[in-house]
């Protein structure tokens, strides 16, 4: 079931500090509430154009949840996008486990502040087929309306956990591979079959107490004159040798 | 030289009207204006804060450019970014000539509408040292103070060419290969020693009239359950395969 909620409430899940004392967030966009439908998440308040109120009629019966219907100003106008003719949605958050790192990557990030690098990183690891990011405590939050609206949906299939990277890291034996401009290049690199992928922060990549835990170190190299890539970017393509065994 | 200009003058440049009618644009922040000092850019009005003035002394006497203090604060009001704290300058645009593309490889975007994701190809480009990409008209304007801002300075080192796709491929002789979701695996490709990659828009990708003049399509498998990649992210993984012969 869900309610009618006034403007002013889903405006406030625009900041953090209201996300964190309801535990709500928003998710906005067509295709990221059609992919909040198809999940678990618990839905509390849904708005959507007639459009999108018929097209997705099944998955709303199925969910038994009441769309209101809005026109897209009004879409735009209580949420963060700037054009949204589709839908949006209040949800519930979810408070993810420690993830296991011994089956599989695990993909972990260090100080990402900017939330579209972060929600690329979150589609890039469903794209992988990675279950579970580790996130530092100073990561842009998870459910940051940009993050959400940037993972095009795959919000809905990775989980993120925020702990302290130093501390996790330490108690974990799976292969700690770290991005850094001083490794081994990622075209001669022999990947593990399972282990923890660390990526750091555009600015001042991985932070010192948390570079003392890695195992190895990968380096994406140069054949030009950028000083740096960017994070989600190092990120893909040190995961797509990772996964094809190349 | 450069003068001094007014606020109204400095925000008009937010517009692309503005910046095609002065055939004038901005760059903003530390890393980009620095990168612009170091470039062969035309430079007409330079706005810094005292700290970056001192660090760049040099740059800026060998250019005979005279820094405008002001503070972060009057940056931000007179730019588009929300911090900068290191300086703004207003350069003169460049009109790059058809690019060859017998030797190497050149990047063709097909209607990329997100700044970010434009100059984060532009970095992505200068990474792998290409030094030149074809736009179709109907992508994001170059000189976009968000894809400037996005590029890191690599603006400076490569150039942009806008035309009409499907007849600038007719005439070349090169190897045009498209990232797409049903062609070979980037994995397996047998790459050409030059040649063009076409990369198509996230929401449509390659339009059909560019699409039949391709002579190869490119795919990254997927591991997972994500619909697809983000275009400057599918970009850099299939140069990396390219440049590095693997």
């Amino acid at each position: 079931m869900t309610h009618h909620m006034s403007a002013k409430t889903i405006k406030s899940l625009h900041q953090k500090k209201h996300r964190k004392e309801t535990n709500r967030f928003l998710v906005e966009g067509g295709k990221n509430v059609a992919e909040l439908l198809a999940s678990t998440y618990e839905i509390e308040g849904l708005y959507a154009t007639k459009e999108f109120k018929a097209e997705h009629a099944g998955l709303l019966a199925k969910r038994k949840i009441e769309a209101h219907v809005v026109d897209a100003a009004e879409l735009a106008a209580f949420g963060t996008l700037e054009h949204n003719d589709g839908a949006l949605a209040v949800a519930v958050q979810k408070k993810p486990e420690t993830p296991d790192t011994s089956a599989g990557i695990t993909l972990v990030l260090d100080d990402i502040r900017d939330p579209g690098n972060m929600g690329t990183l979150i589609r890039i690891a469903d794209w992988y087929g990675i279950a579970n990011i580790v996130c530092s405590i100073n990561c842009v939050d998870w459910y940051n309306p940009k993050v959400i609206a940037a993972s095009m949906g795959s919000f809905t299939r990775v989980s993120g956990f925020y702990t302290d990277l130093a501390s996790f890291l330490k108690k974990q034996s799976a292969p700690k591979l770290g991005a850094d401009l001083r490794g081994t290049s990622v075209h001669a690199f022999a990947f593990p079959k399972n282990g923890i992928l660390v990526i750091g922060s555009e600015s001042h990549g991985i932070s010192a107490d948390v570079a003392k835990q890695l195992s190895g170190k990968i380096t994406i190299p140069s054949f030009g004159k950028a000083e740096s890539l960017n994070a989600a970017v190092a990120g893909a393509i040190i995961l797509d040798r990772w996964k094809s065994g190349i």
